[in-house]
């Protein structure tokens, strides 16, 4: 099974994670009642869907989300107080000892559990209260790409649970998303510029905060580019001095409060000479190259934004002689203590 | 004022800041009493310290601590409740507005509000109900180094005063910084196999996840090498595919429970060929390059350890023919949106 195949099958992914969780909002809306916050604990690109959720579930459902350190729970075995919190894990597999240990002391605390998960069989399934499915089909490419849009679009959904809405906006990105994995396949041209390029920043804010840490995971697995994601915001701070002429800046610039702050960061990366790729939905973004993505609410735009990243990186990783169905060094599941 | 100057002050930085706080003990241990976590908003280097907050809060005082997204109280407007909260800002300059935004906000809410600043007369300091004044001198080098220590000494101070103890085992520590400062400074030629590389990871786990990503900013700033920090069960999870012949790898290897993972995800790096330099307290760690640190307990170890990383980004930057006094495309105060 190929990476393509896996981006083409998101928007049925979608399709079916709405389908089969409908039946779960009740439940979720409960969870979430008598909560003052919300602790997550998740690894790689899972933890790049906890990002978002910080993001989504903060902004809309006004609940202050901190990614956890599993490692407190796990191996260092001195676990926090959870005192009012829901705890939720966020794992393709399931599988990883130090997330079900985090579930499995929330429980201890008696405190509510969600699992996120394509797996509902997995042990972090068996440790939670609600059991979210990504219902994603086997991902059999050691790169996440449909699983990762399965995650965001479940904490979009879990987002609507909680405030006792309908599934409804995430529904109507099905169509939208079979337009955008037909139409990013047509940017492998963008990758041009960089394909001597060994190392980029990829920066972004706010909901696409998660968006700027896949597409830099996804390019350090694929594409063997050492790509650091920065916040627009923190890119002010330091890491600007490592542009110089030609560095390889990937962006996404969409409308809403984030726009400005993003046009100031990327004009001072362009002062600096920075070659810049922008995902955006907004018109003339100071990039050298804009990849349009479709314009959806902002909360949701890193769902659709999905496909472009994940295909973008494909194309760099064929320019750059390199095996996107056997990236070097990477097994599908990670069984971290 | 050069980095060197400033790096050499922390023995006498953290003296005083023992000095300076030891009154504010009592409100504390006050504000720490009734809360069920802590979020705490932070940037840049600070956002380091954070992190070594995460860990050490979590670990010794059974605090769930979340590192808020500043966005959503500032530039999103979006706030999340914070009930149940003690709200944390962690800044050098207490200038940036998005920082002040989160602690205006809790207070707006009702909830207890701790600066850690080096500034009591800024901002944040204003916005806060207890300060906790870095007391480190006006720092004049564009890359934080001395405040950088002195924030780790604070969350370690603060941690101390949570639980009702004296600061006596961070006081402990100015001996111990005052040869390590001397000491770190001897270790230069291990930067020798790096020189030439733009590119590395820097591995640690548990408390010294902080340190890792503090290398990880330094060698940005500094030495302009793209470098990215991971925590050791995240580096098995993908990153591990970047790393081929000569890959330089930068690593915290400590005694305590995160030893044998550590070792683990080094021993899997180096047998896919990487260059590893490990600064470490126990004998024999998988790295090519060892730097003794001094052992100390290992929630106390990023305080020490923080000369070693310094000096070595430091004697890099020299080796790669930049200023460290004047790096490139830096400023010393963001103020962010």
């Amino acid at each position: 099974m190929n990476v393509l195949a896996e981006i083409a099958e998101q928007p049925s992914v979608v399709e079916r994670l709405v389908a089969a969780n409908r039946g779960r909002f009740p439940a979720l809306a409960g969870a979430a009642r008598d909560v003052s916050h919300v602790v997550v604990a998740a690894r790689g690109t899972s933890d790049n869907a906890a990002r978002y959720a910080q993001y989504v579930w903060g902004a809309r459902n006004r609940l202050a989300v901190g990614l956890t350190t599993p490692s407190l729970f796990g191996i260092m075995a001195a676990p926090p107080r959870l005192t009012g919190a829901l705890v939720v894990g966020i794992s393709q597999s399931g599988q990883s000892p130090d997330l079900v240990a985090v579930l499995t002391e929330a429980r201890r605390q008696h405190r509510p559990t969600v699992a996120i998960t394509n797996d509902p069989a997995s042990p972090l399934a068996g440790a939670a209260d609600i059991v979210v499915d990504l219902a994603a089909g086997p991902e059999r490419a050691v790169a996440a790409t449909k699983t990762y849009t399965a995650e965001l679009a479940a904490v979009a959904l879990t987002s609507l649970a909680f405030s006792g809405h309908d599934p409804a906006p995430v529904a109507d990105l099905v169509p939208i998303l079979s337009s955008a994995v037909t139409d990013a396949a047509r940017h492998a041209p963008a990758v041009a510029g960089l394909v001597d390029h060994h190392r980029s920043a990829v920066v972004a804010r706010g909901f696409h905060y998660a968006t700027a840490h896949e597409w830099a995971l996804k390019l350090q697995e694929l594409a063997q580019v050492v790509a650091h994601p920065f916040s627009a915001a923190d890119f002010l701070h330091g890491p600007l001095a490592l542009i110089d002429t030609g560095f390889p800046v990937l962006a996404v610039v969409t409308a809403g409060p984030t726009e400005a702050p993003m046009r100031d960061a990327l004009t001072a990366a362009r002062d600096r000479g920075a070659h810049i790729v922008a995902l955006t939905d907004v018109d003339h973004p100071p990039a050298e190259t804009a990849i349009a993505i479709p314009a959806v609410e902002p909360w949701l735009s890193p769902i659709v934004a999905a496909p472009y990243l994940q295909h973008f990186t494909h194309a760099l990783a064929l320019a750059r002689h390199l095996d996107p169905d056997r990236p070097r060094g990477l097994t599908k599941i990670t069984r971290t203590r």
